[in-house]
């Protein structure tokens, strides 16, 4: 449904960068499961802006909470409604950015389709949206307790992690601030997004995300394939620009003998160019997937632009930015790819007659 | 919902390889236009088995019988129903494959998922599906008849067409069998293909996809996002491996000072990383995205597999198989392009009071 | 979704009726059931037009062919694709019809919305669509085997069956051609309608349906509450004018120590004015509601109306139509309810974490 | 969607009778309306308890706060959050109803459906949602500034007004505290409100509601026909036992030739015994429809009952109650009657190539 994510397990989402609140609510999640409320707390913490030197300053505690759906810390069955109260935003003068059209971003869009938009902060377009999705995500998380979900930074501009996901320890994600779990490869992240900084620029980035132990049986068989509910999740987030899984682009350059995965006999696979998914389906191997983030548009530059008018205006960014997205963008990604999950995981219990 | 393209005007599909027919509903079609019956034609001639050399050599008319929903050669807004016969459905001895599991293919999630599987030249996993979609593309471009979707094959294997779009002439895309409007590179993919195939060998490739003429104003903010939808879309189809826009994974590398698009004065802008998408709203420049396909994974040779006891088998595909999917897949891409398009242009008619 | 019913499983689907075929796609239906064909053309055989002298003379086989989603007698999961062609389409000369609206007939609103009809035996607006519901239903129905639908005709014009339909021997609804299971007001109702018939006038009725063996626990909480699900179904028959459930618009004459029903310590209830469902959710005790039929609006007779211009014009059904509609409902209502259980049923497998 | 009302414009919501709050989120509200917002207040304030002698007197401000989605005033087309905050959640001893299952209550229901509950004031199974749905259904009359909805009460226990509503005076409707237009009716409705309240008891009723100013077209041809929208959306409010509309259930004993409305050659009709729908699609006269609601299940009186171990118990309400829940349901059958119109209107702007 429309600006809605999920197919049956739900979550329909409200706020502004400068409103009051951002929400949602959560609808069709199964009743009878115990919440961790300090868990959902730490992936928003993760996602938190001003956690380290490499992110946006905006100071928020971002603290949800939860109105309705839980009751006695259990899942009702009934329509989980949340809030996050923005506390920083500032009612300062606006009125430039008002009439200005930033490059790259939605102001010109939003105005051409709505004819009036919040242009405190980008309003609706801010990405602070997302924070509404790591609730949900941290939901999902709790539904599916066997599955793992591992994100983490796999390139900041040049700097790529060449190691395959396989030898490297998910352990190890959290331990540095751009969240890249081979550490001299952190630390030439995080050296190159201090230099941006410096500058007043941006830089781009990917993530890569594996789930393990997905049980089989998970995504649909027509337009509900489980690597495109991923993909529309994911080119939602602000800035994405790329979706790819298994072998990607590079299995495009491929010939079929090489990229068959063989059985072994317990019908996993020898190797995994599949990306866990066949037809549409989880086949029980780990599902690993990239996504690709553009540079933030906001830089702490002069830059040429127009007003609604089409007058020559100039504009510039202020203070707190985020030098690179992809270090906040890794609970996200993580989130959406639970979420995704789990609505598919409820639906498959439906799709078996053996199972009802 | 579930197994259904497009939020309001919808396509909801069936058939299976080798069962009686294909067909579909398309729900939600605007009354009163007039329906080029020939043009739909060409559009499933420009996808069918056995066009050239170099895809499937598969015997199928292709041709689409509409059911409902045209009335004196006009749409009249009630549900398009359409069904295209199979004609080449060999009720051979499908026994052998009825117990294996093909590598790579949608046998055993399927099997995992469903508990049963229509095993004859894959079922409902079949590649076949594709065809519903092309008649609703070709429905959906005669709904938006100023928009222009040119898709071509931009790679096959590792022989990429190096020019930038822009420098393209798209009414070459027709003039080769590999459907690439670069003349040099079509020969080259057309003799790598062909090399491939003599070896019984597939291979990759990838399509670019150019959409022209696009309103400001299609997309939604939330969850539906124009690159999201398209994402979904173009995941849905069988051996896509990735999608990127605009920009793409290249965008990933660079800064924000490098990426912006500076705008001109009559609101088009001067470069065009955004991929004419801002904010998940389309913004008068062109569109452009790009598909990566894994290779088919039906090669001509003997491969080891298992069968649903886990048991080693071999497994060998055997006659009519298509050495690259992408020359054939150039109209599939355009068709869910441009069902995604309508889809988005409609429901952006009720978006803004100004218009009602 | 728009013009689709149902929520998981749903049913989409087109016709015309002076087109070629009707037709319908069941999708999300679980795998693995054992379709039984004949009971399928057992129930169209109940909703087929000629079968008994108080019905409608048009002459049609409505034979169902399924053209995927089942596969050696079983259904695959994947989706359910069928047709009944239509035979009787007379091409005979419409033209009068075309230019005029018939009283209380879709005529002018199709027109009015649209622009265009297909003004052949009404088009779209003709009751033969029931024929793709009884389709769905009827494959609804061996998805719930052990729950049953009883639906049977309650009132014809003025003359009401006044047994509650807890004394009804539900196995002689099919004992007469009105399916009113007692038999003496059978014979009246019969005799009505024949003399309505041969007055070339129409007449209404009611449809009562008793649902037993519901499990516990189906409909949801907020807006897919049970009966919310069931009147729309219902609401959208042509010709229904009402629906009620459990003590419906008399329940509204009764005070709260009347209507409220005690409960039996093995948690079935003494009375059963709440009808089976309370807070949207079956209680296990029986469903019961009543559906409202108009006269059809087509009668043997000249009637004053108006052109498409608004010039006064004299219309006058001819030949075969239904001087009674309900005795060909029950079949439709009984479908319609199986649907929306069965949708409800699937739903309610994914709502409590002890279950999954 | 699941538990969402709306197919197009869309309200998900959530809330429990003493949970913090209660609140909503309406999606793909068109941009740039300008919203009054003490018109919405008026109307929750018409639905609040307290309001007078002969409803719960229940004290809450019912104040609705936006959180997001409108801006300078206006609606910016981005989804619309809101809140009413519960202020009288008393958190008194539930303990006994916890283990006990009220007659013609959800509490049954609900824990066999979920196996938890949150049985403070009947959690999500309280019609305090409805609060919501007059939050969205206020902003949906603004979005059709010149259709008219007027609800009135017709009938308490066995008194009705038996007068049309063509007759009737609707300016009068706010004039007493019943809501019937009709004075010396509603006198003897109130009295036999006060009658029934000094008893404990509780008494069923119904609810007319009329629309004028329809425009033509609204409404769809299949599964979305405009009164089985308005059907469903009113068989979701508590309590609700039955929805007709037009000649209703009486139109059941009459023949087709007196039922069938005549044109006038202006397209409107003479008579109007299909309600302002024909075909699913609005015609353009009143549209006008019944609904009926049996009386609260919470009396002021012991009642046997059982608890959750199926032991008998006694159970008794206490203190406030609604002693016909009619008066307040008045702008709840308002408010859904607008938001089914206002979705179906947005919707029907995309059905015709004319208009597009």
């Amino acid at each position: 449904m429309l600006n809605t994510l999920g197919n049956l397990l739900s979550l329909t989402t409200f706020g502004e960068s400068h409103g009051l609140a951002y929400g949602g609510i959560i609808n069709n999640f199964p009743a009878g499961l115990y919440i961790d409320l300090e868990k959902i707390q730490l992936e928003l913490d993760r996602r938190k802006p001003g956690q380290s030197a490499i992110v946006t300053q905006r100071k928020e505690s971002d603290i949800v909470k939860f109105l309705s759906g839980i009751f006695d810390g259990k899942t009702t069955g009934t329509p989980i409604g949340f809030i996050i109260e923005n506390e920083n935003q500032k009612f300062k003068d606006y009125d430039h950015i008002a009439q200005s059209y930033r490059p790259s971003h939605a102001d010109f869009t939003y105005d051409k389709k709505f004819g009036i938009r919040d242009y405190r902060g980008g309003g609706k377009s801010s990405a602070r949206e997302t924070i509404n999705w790591v609730v949900a995500g941290a939901l999902a998380k709790q539904l599916l307790p066997n599955i793992e979900f591992h994100a983490y930074v796999s390139s900041v501009g040049e700097i790529f992690c060449e190691k395959p996901y396989q030898v490297l320890d998910f352990s190890k994600i959290e331990s540095n601030i751009v969240r890249c779990p081979d550490a001299e490869t952190a630390d030439r992240m995080i050296a190159k997004i201090k230099e941006i900084k410096k500058q007043g620029n941006t830089i781009g980035g990917t993530i890569t995300c594996v789930i393990k132990n997905v049980p089989t049986g998970i995504g649909e068989p027509v337009f509900s394939k489980l690597q495109a509910e991923l993909a529309k999740a994911m080119l939602n987030i602000n800035a994405c620009k790329g979706f790819e899984y298994g072998s990607g682009f590079c299995g495009a350059k491929m010939t079929g003998s090489e990229h068959n995965d063989e059985f072994n006999t317990d019908f996993s696979t020898k190797t995994n160019l599949s990306g866990g998914i066949q037809g549409g389906i989880s086949n029980g191997m780990d599902i690993y997937f990239r996504v690709a983030f553009k540079p933030v548009a906001t830089i702490i530059r002069p830059q040429n632009s127009i007003d609604k008018e089409g007058n020559p205006v100039n504009v510039e960014g202020k203070g707190r930015h985020d030098p690179c997205v992809v270090p906040r963008a890794v609970p996200i990604v993580e989130s959406l790819a639970a979420f995704v999950l789990a609505d598919l995981f409820l639906i498959d219990k439906t799709r078996n007659i053996a199972q009802l």
